[in-house]
């Protein structure tokens, strides 16, 4: 259950085919062939108009950790031959990895991730890259748009409950790194330093129940003596105008909040405003949550809401719970390789892309080109190299985007994007891809 | 990133407003107070019919790790008095836990875990038990739809990489207990002993490209030589007629399956099958793959395919990635409390459920009841008590259902079903529940 153990390993998070893959290779001599792997998403899910990329700094973490000790070659060792268990034993990645920077905004195509070694030590990561692109990925791109939506608004990741318990942490991540202000989640705080924050149940305020009735005002009054009188108390347990009336009693004006769980929240938000107004409590703020996503979230931007809590939406993906990334060979030996029985055509050989933008910063369009090929010509627009360095002869580069950076990236990028790419509506993505090639 | 860590601790795998909940109530005295918390969905996801329940036994195990050592208080004491910091560092939970066996199918309203003891040994236990409960029912239940449309037919779970990388041994677990055969992912094999699988990816025949061409044969016989002749090629690479013949030719009709990852999976399967008859090699499998789900599992029923690889579909829940179950308190000192300001309605009381079934074991109806009170009528149907004791004064009992007693359970369930719960289409539930009291 422990996950934030430096000795632990991540061998094991991956799938069988890969080992038997590599005993083939191994034993036909094929392993060593120098070979280019590359992540990308075929498309963008639900007409979403870009993604976020996500992970890879947790993806980076996870490879330094991706070693086959004595625990993990017990597993291994009842399908797979002693040369291949010998090798595994030796195991380290020597290879090089480039990729989008993390928070960068990704198109379909985008060539996220490229990874190259020799077959042996490529292909027994295609599980763990997508497993960590895919869920921070698909959490970051939802996430995003509600952050876009909110237009400024504080937003506190909520949903831990509503996912895996150690994938709940990442997700936390995800979501800051796409704009939320703070999460529920403390082992997001411990593991990534995501700021903490929380308010209270309806449990807190059904504790307080006697036999001789409810006492509201009881469990605000011990609220506020435990956590100051900034702290934002849930008004809608019983009857939503008379918890704010008592709140603003047992707190007085200087209350820091009050949160609406359930009901019409627009109609509620400006009828709880009025009344806070009404009791001197202006600058009392309003929490909202309860079944939040990005489309209910636009829709309360006229209304006085001042935070919104957001739970399961932005932990499931808002409706794409995962990226749809894939991991494909696409170069052996200096030869570009690809599929070719079906619609599911992968683009052979190594490729870098460049994005273009109006002197505005405003975006074109992206290009994707062979990387042993010339630069595309820019037609006189900005031009931002995409990859960057992320894996040098096996170690980490310095340099690599913290999540503080990443979070400004994402940032950046939603600035960047012309106004039909912000749309919540399905649709085509934000920018051309043009694949040189 | 270790998940059998026996000494890693479950404690921050929570939100921060159960502990600042704790703070108030150890402050105000009614932390004390003897509480049950209930935990149950509202309704099933997208019109199912049905859920099932998972995740009891790795709840079980997580509530075992529950403790606050140095690294958690630490993590804590940012935001807590020291009173309450005390309090954490002894915290074990001493109370009771029922609930719904694991495997056991369940309706809206279902008391699927009650949790009793003081309000702060249970309150800390909310987004744990949901984050678990609320996943692994999700996959269970989704993959348990996918097993009845396979109806009997071999299915192996292979969707890891479409998987948070820590969720994903979790998801394997869940898709076996509702029925499948297997899984790609080692982490679950070694953490929950389901059996392993896999075949080859496209990767590897793309490998054996060289100057000169394609080598598919060179790969389908490295792979021979490597895992024998038992093993299943991947024959969709280039061209799916060459790829058999190809495939036969290098193996003979001993070969044990061949897979197609792509296209119309129904008219490939057959026409797949009519080659491999002609080729002698009639007991050669067919294994499809390929953003299946429980649609389009059931569409292929009329057709020769004699293995399914999932993926996508069942570790996102199939549309459904959360099973929204909720955790309630709902008696405090013997009395029943509930909210009451909304639809969110819930039913105060400590609550038992029993199953009626006609003689031949399909079931009608069930019926939620006060635990206090007296058992329900039962017409002349069977009846069966649904809830089981899980933990008595903070210790697991002996007895608690195994993966593989779980696994019986959820085939049991399915047969149970009225024929109308097993319609894939959005309706009704499958039985209704009738709440007295």
């Amino acid at each position: 259950m422990q996950i934030r153990d430096e000795f632990a390993s991540t061998a094991l998070l991956t799938d069988q085919y890969e080992l038997t893959m590599l005993a083939a290779a191994l034993a036909d001599g094929s392993a060593h062939r120098q070979c280019t792997f590359e992540v990308f998403a075929r498309r963008l899910p639900n007409g979403r108009r870009y993604g976020v990329v996500a992970g890879t700094g947790r993806l980076l973490d996870a490879l330094t950790h991706f070693r086959f000790g004595d625990a993990e070659l017990a597993v291994v060792e009842e399908f797979l031959d002693p040369a291949t268990v010998d090798w595994l034993r030796e195991y380290r990645f020597t290879g090089d990895i480039d990729g989008y920077a993390e928070g960068e905004l990704y198109f379909p195509g985008s060539p996220i991730l490229t990874v190259r070694g020799s077959f042996a030590e490529c292909v027994l990561l295609e599980t763990l890259a997508l497993s960590i692109l895919n869920h921070d990925s698909a959490i970051a791109s939802a996430a995003a748009r509600m952050v876009s939506a909110a237009a400024g608004r504080r937003m506190i990741e909520m949903g831990s409950r509503r996912a895996h318990e150690l994938a709940a942490p990442s997700s936390s991540r995800a979501a800051y790194l796409a704009g939320f202000d703070a999460t529920s989640n403390l082992e997001a705080v411990r593991s990534f330093g995501v700021p903490g924050a929380g308010t209270s149940a309806h449990a807190f305020t059904l504790l307080h129940s006697g036999a001789d009735g409810e006492h509201e005002a009881a469990a605000f009054r011990s609220q506020i003596d435990a956590l100051g009188v900034g702290t934002t108390l849930l008004v809608d347990t019983f009857d939503i105008t008379r918890g704010v009336a008592t709140a603003i009693e047992v707190a007085g004006p200087e209350l820091g909040g009050v949160r609406i769980d359930s009901g019409d929240l627009g109609v509620l938000a400006r009828q709880v405003r009025d009344q806070l107004d009404g009791l001197g409590a202006t600058g009392t703020r309003i929490v909202v949550s309860g079944d939040l996503d990005e489309y209910a979230i636009a829709a309360l931007r006229a209304e006085p809401v001042d935070v919104y809590g957001v739970g399961t939406a932005v932990v499931t993906g808002s409706g794409a719970p995962t990226a749809g990334m894939v991991y494909k060979l696409v170069e052996v030996d200096g030869i570009p390789v690809a599929k070719r029985s079906s619609h599911k055509q992968s683009r052979g050989g190594t490729k870098k892309a460049v994005r273009l933008a109006r002197a505005t910063g405003t975006i074109v369009e992206e290009i994707v080109y062979p990387a042993a090929g010339e630069a595309p010509s820019t037609n006189g627009f900005q031009v931002r190299e995409l990859q960057v360095p992320l894996v040098r002869k096996g170690a980490v580069v310095d340099g690599v985007a913290t999540l503080a950076q990443s979070r400004e990236l994402v940032a950046r990028g939603l600035v960047s994007l012309p106004w039909e790419g912000l749309k919540l509506s399905a649709g085509e993505p934000a920018v051309p891809t043009t694949f040189l090639g």
